[in-house]
Order: C-alpha cells, then structure tokens, then sequence
C-alpha cells in the first residue's frame, strides 16, 4: 500500500493507497479532535486547504456523542462529511494525560472520564472496537505512552506490555474487519514503536513490532517534554530499523523546523495540534518566520498575514483586520488564523514533497528548517 | 434610486440602486456588527448565503477599532472585504442602549465609552463624520431612540429635536461627499421616523421628514420591547406617509412572522441581529418552525435542520453531527447554524419578492406568517 518513490539521501516522497484515497507523503494530518477542527473550520475548509488526512481523537468521540452513536449514523466520514482518509489515534494517549483514577493493568487500563466521571475500561480489543465502530481509514494501536523523563526499568516493562497489547490489536482488527456491519472492512492497523529516550529499547521494540509486518509504523512518545536533539537521536536510531517499505509515523510532531528535520530522517507522517492551537492565539507561520498578530505594529498594516502566502485569507483579508477581529473578540479571528497555519503546513508539505522530486531537498532543509521556527 | 416594480395591495417588489450594488426588495440586511458577523462568518460567506446588504455599527466601529483607522485603510468595504452594500446605523441606538453616563442636549450625546470608559461626544454631525470615515453605501440620520413606554410629552420633545438633528445631517453629509479625500462620495442618507406608540406623533413626524427629500426613511424605535400589533399598528398608521418613491426601512425587525407582516403594509428593508443570536444558542428555522437542536431527540437524527432547505449546511451536515459540535462545545457549531439561519431569511426574503412577482404574495403570507414563527 504505501509506494516509496523517490529519496533524497534518507528524505522519502512515497504515496499511500487507501480505501478512502491516496496520500501523498511526507504529509501532515489535520487534527480534528471531536470530528471539527478546532476554530470552526468544516470538513468543506479541509479540501479548500489541501487537507490529505483529517485525525480524530478515539477517546473524545467515545465519551461523546460515542462510538456506537457513530456506528449508528453510518460511521466518521458520513458523520463529519469529510470523505477523504481519517487516521483515529488509539484512545491510549488522552487515557493517560486526561483521565483520572488510571490504573493499568495487563488486561488494559481502568479510568474514569473527564467529562461525566464515568468509570470506562479500554484494552486493546475495546479501542479496535472504537476504532472499528468509528470507521477511520487507519487505526492506531493501543499502547502506553510513558512520561518522560521513564525509569528505563519501568520504560521496558511498559515495551513490553506494548508489544502483547499490539498483538492483541492485531487479532482483533482481523476480526473485526471480517464482520458483516463493519462500516470499513479494510480499516488498517499502525504498530507504535516505544521505549522512551533509550536507544536499545526503541531499537529493540521496533525489531519486535516489525515482525508482526502493520500496515504502518508511528515512532510514539516523543514531543512529550525532551529536548528536540533528544527527539532526533530516537530517530535516526530507530530508523533503520523500521521496514522501508511500510510508511512511517511520527505522532504529535511539531514545528516546521522539527517536521522538516524528522522528513530528512526518513519519517512520512506527521501530526500535531500545535499549528491551530497557536493560530487561536494570534501566532501565525510565514515563510519569514512567525509573527504575532497581537502586536501593535499591525494595527495599520494592510499587508496579508503573509506576502508569499496563496490561502484564501492572505488572498482576500489584512493583519489590520484579522488583528482587529481578535481585539473585537469576533470568532472569525480564530477561524482565519487557523485557515491560514493549516494551510501553511499543508502548502510546506507539499513544498518538501517537490523539493524531494526536484532532489532540492537539502537546499530546501537548510533554507527553512530554522527559518520557519524564529519569531520575528 | 429606488424602483417600484410591482405591488401586492401594500406588499411592494422594487430594486433599490446603488454604487456598490442594486438591491432587490424586500430585502434581509445582515448583521456585522464589529465589521464580522458574529459566529465567524466571513465576507465570503456572505456572498455563498445570498446576503444583499451587510450592515455594521458605526458606534462598535468608532469605538474600535476607530473610524479614522478605518478610513486611512481605505474604508469598511477594503477593511473587511465586503464589496457590496453597506448600511451603517446612526450610534445612536448604540449610545443609547450601551452606553452609560449619557447627557443628552440639543447638540448632540455626551457618553462613556462601553470598552474604555472614554468621554465622547456624539451629534449629528459627528455621526455623518464617522459614517463617512467607513464609506458605507447608505448613512443613517443620528436619531434619539426613544424607550418604550415614553411619555407622550417627552417623545414628542424628542421628535422635534430628532427633526432638527436630521436637517444638520443632511447639510453634513452633503459637506462630506464633496470634499475630496471623501471614500464615497455618492454616501445615501437615509431619515428615521420617530415618535413611540402614538400614531398623531409619527404621522406628524413623517410627513416632517418626508419634506427634506431623503434618500429612505426608516421606521425607527419599534421593536423596543412593545406589543407586536402596536409595531404593526404604527407601521400602518405611517406608510400612507412615507414617499411612495422611495425605499422604507424597518429597523430591528423581527421574526419572519414579523417581516412577513411588515411586507404586507409597505416595507422593504429589514434588519435584525435574531437570527444570528438564536442560530448561536441552536434555535433555527426551518419551513415547518424554529427547531432547538439541544433537544435530546435530536441526537440521532440524521436528516438536515430543514429537509427543504438548500442552504449550503443542509446540502451536507445532519441533525445529529451539530447538537453533537454543539455539546463538544466547537465553534463550528456556531458557524453552521449562522449560515443556516441567515441562507434561511436571505432565502425568506427571495420567496417573499418571488410571491409578490407572481401574484401570490397574500396566499404566501396567510400560509408562512405564524407558522415561521411556531416553536416545534
């Protein structure tokens, strides 16, 4: 399914084939946590922004409206009327950064909601059973996501219990896949490679998750705190020994800079809430850095957030404007900037895709990945 | 400017000619209040729901982000990339609802800012000052909005001093649109009637002001909190004394059932920030009545709001998918039931022209007028 076709040292253009439509990689995924994206952009704003893969987040849509409501009403795609790939995480993550009263067990994970206090259990079989009832186009495996800095002794235990929970995943997707009222009965299935900041656990974790051959493989656990030198060493040494012909996932990541450094790694797909979070606030990404629409020297600026920019709110709406709407305290403030930062990582993706084919991809590297990261 | 192209008894089809646009009417203004509409609907949107006529408050704009900011960036039309009509209101009502610490004397408002507290002085002429520093298409006259009940006596003062202002801004505006640094100099002024509840007190008024040859007359300081047959009462009363050539305005109003009825006495413009506001808690209108989408029986429903509608969230988005943005508290709840309740009068107002082309106008209003306004 995923097609490697072109490299630039360890930099890959690929294309990934799915039931709901191929992406072309490297690309970033535009995260939808409760099937909107945040800053009331539509499943129609997603193709007008070149949106590839919308992500949702199992956890939030099994607490609300829930899965089987989902199911109900024909599955995530027809409920959000975005049509094209959907990738739901595995619920784990949010069990262990928003839940409370969590207890992990080898069964899997006992804790209460953040919404009703409800008591809810999630192993691997329940989050394929959400997953399987939300209908995405790729699912995630449930796995644990250790804080960092983990004890290595804790960070192996936990390794380990990933790689039972993950063959657990993998025998209950096949089934579930198999059954009559699936709604997608080729949803695929991502391995999550843990191990902390420890080289040998990432190494040996990804050798164990390789044999069971996913349909694709997340590097999980980084962008949680470390320093992003610590980030790049985990990927470079567990790059090797990922299986080059599956495509390659690095969760939550991040910066344009951090992006572009993880593509020359060799990683194919991205996530991270940080682009539409900032835009909520005013911050938004140029091609000569980042800029915060707060400041007083756009108050009179007629300029578009930026020059170079083709969005559909650079083409039509100025920094005055925009910046007024945030001191009015107008929601379309939110709804342009975010626009604007999705765009903008999707126009960048599809600038590294090019500069792979036009085997620029270096030049493009040197030029941008610190650029794109200064405030200015 | 204004054409009268047919009649149905008082119901009145017409076009309404301006620099930036013909207006058909009857005709729904749509409220951008800070130079947005509120639920983060852009200029854009404006054009895709079939808005003819944006409306903004110079009072919220002089405030913020101030006229003078407004004009240097070369008016409200560049400023939020509107192009076609734009009416501003007086800030009368404005200074009048919102602001504290008001003094008011025969040259003009003394008042505190909502925002900052700021001492401001509003009179005729500095209302036309203003209106002219934004650019609209259509100015209104700087008016007293009388509360209701008034006292005979004192509403009476107030329409004598209303007249007095009108003649002021009249002799303004035509200062300013020849002056050459001027946005518009083809700005229209329209003329408010005033005079509360009391028939005597509006006809003498509007036979006043129909004498200084205005570009429009509104009917101002209805829909203040009195009985709707009082509104209805006063609308009949004062047409026969409105010029019959020229456009009519009714500010404020109302609900379809209330324009409906407006419509059959003579009205052809209307404004109301209903609809929006009620869109923004899930009340919307639909061709059987105002739906709430909060209700519980909504939650798996997954036909449209309106299954007759063809507005761009119907077309595409279920019952079930926008209580649920609704309980997820995601702003594109919000914004969907903003664009579905303004497509639906924009729409109202398109059936409403079409009925009286085709004759048809009394069967539409006896068939619509109650049941548009019934909660189901």
């Amino acid at each position: 399914m995923f097609k490697l076709l072109k490299q630039n040292n360890s930099a890959r253009l690929g294309e990934f084939v799915t039931v709901h439509g191929t992406i072309q990689t490297p690309a970033f995924m535009n995260v939808a946590t409760c099937g909107a994206i945040k800053g009331a952009l539509s499943s129609t704003d997603l193709e007008t922004i070149n949106c590839q893969v919308m992500l949702s987040n199992t956890y939030h849509l099994h607490v609300r409206p829930g899965d089987g409501l989902i199911k109900s009403l024909g599955g995530l795609h027809k409920f959000t009327g975005w049509s094209g790939p959907i990738l739901t995480d595995s619920g784990g993550f949010q069990v262990f950064s928003l839940a409370s009263l969590r207890k992990i067990k080898e069964e899997g994970v006992y804790f209460q909601s953040h919404v009703d206090g409800k008591h809810i259990f999630m192993g691997p079989e329940e989050s394929m059973q959400i997953q399987s009832n939300l209908g995405s186009t790729i699912a995630m495996a449930f796995d644990e996501c250790v804080e960092n800095p983990a004890e290595y002794k804790y960070a192996k235990a936990s390794c380990e219990r990933t790689v039972r929970w993950l063959e657990r995943c993998k025998a209950e997707m096949s089934r579930l896949n198999s059954l009559d009222d699936t709604i997608n009965k080729n949803q695929l299935l991502f391995g999550i490679n843990q191990g902390s900041v420890y080289e040998d656990l990432r190494i040996e974790n990804m050798k164990e998750i390789a044999a069971l051959d996913m349909d694709g493989y997340a590097i999980g656990g980084l962008a949680v705190g470390e320093p992003k030198e610590d980030m790049y060493r985990i990927i470079s040494a567990v790059e090797p020994y990922m299986p080059s012909d599956k495509i390659r996932y690095l969760m939550g990541v991040g910066t344009p800079g951090n992006i572009i450094e993880a593509v020359s790694r060799g990683v194919d797909l991205f996530d991270c809430v940080m682009p539409s979070r900032n835009a909520r606030h005013g911050h938004l990404f140029t091609k000569s850095g980042i800029i915060n629409l707060n400041n007083n020297k756009y108050e009179r600026d007629t300029a578009p957030v930026d020059e170079e920019c083709q969005c559909p709110v650079c083409r039509k709406y100025s920094r005055a404007y925009i910046r007024h709407l945030f001191k009015a305290k107008e929601m379309l403030a939110m709804r342009l900037c975010v626009t604007h930062n999705l765009w903008f990582y999707n126009n960048l993706m599809k600038e590294i895709r090019d500069s792979i084919d036009n085997d620029t991809f270096d030049e493009f590297k040197s030029h941008y990945a610190e650029l794109l990261d200064t405030r200015i």
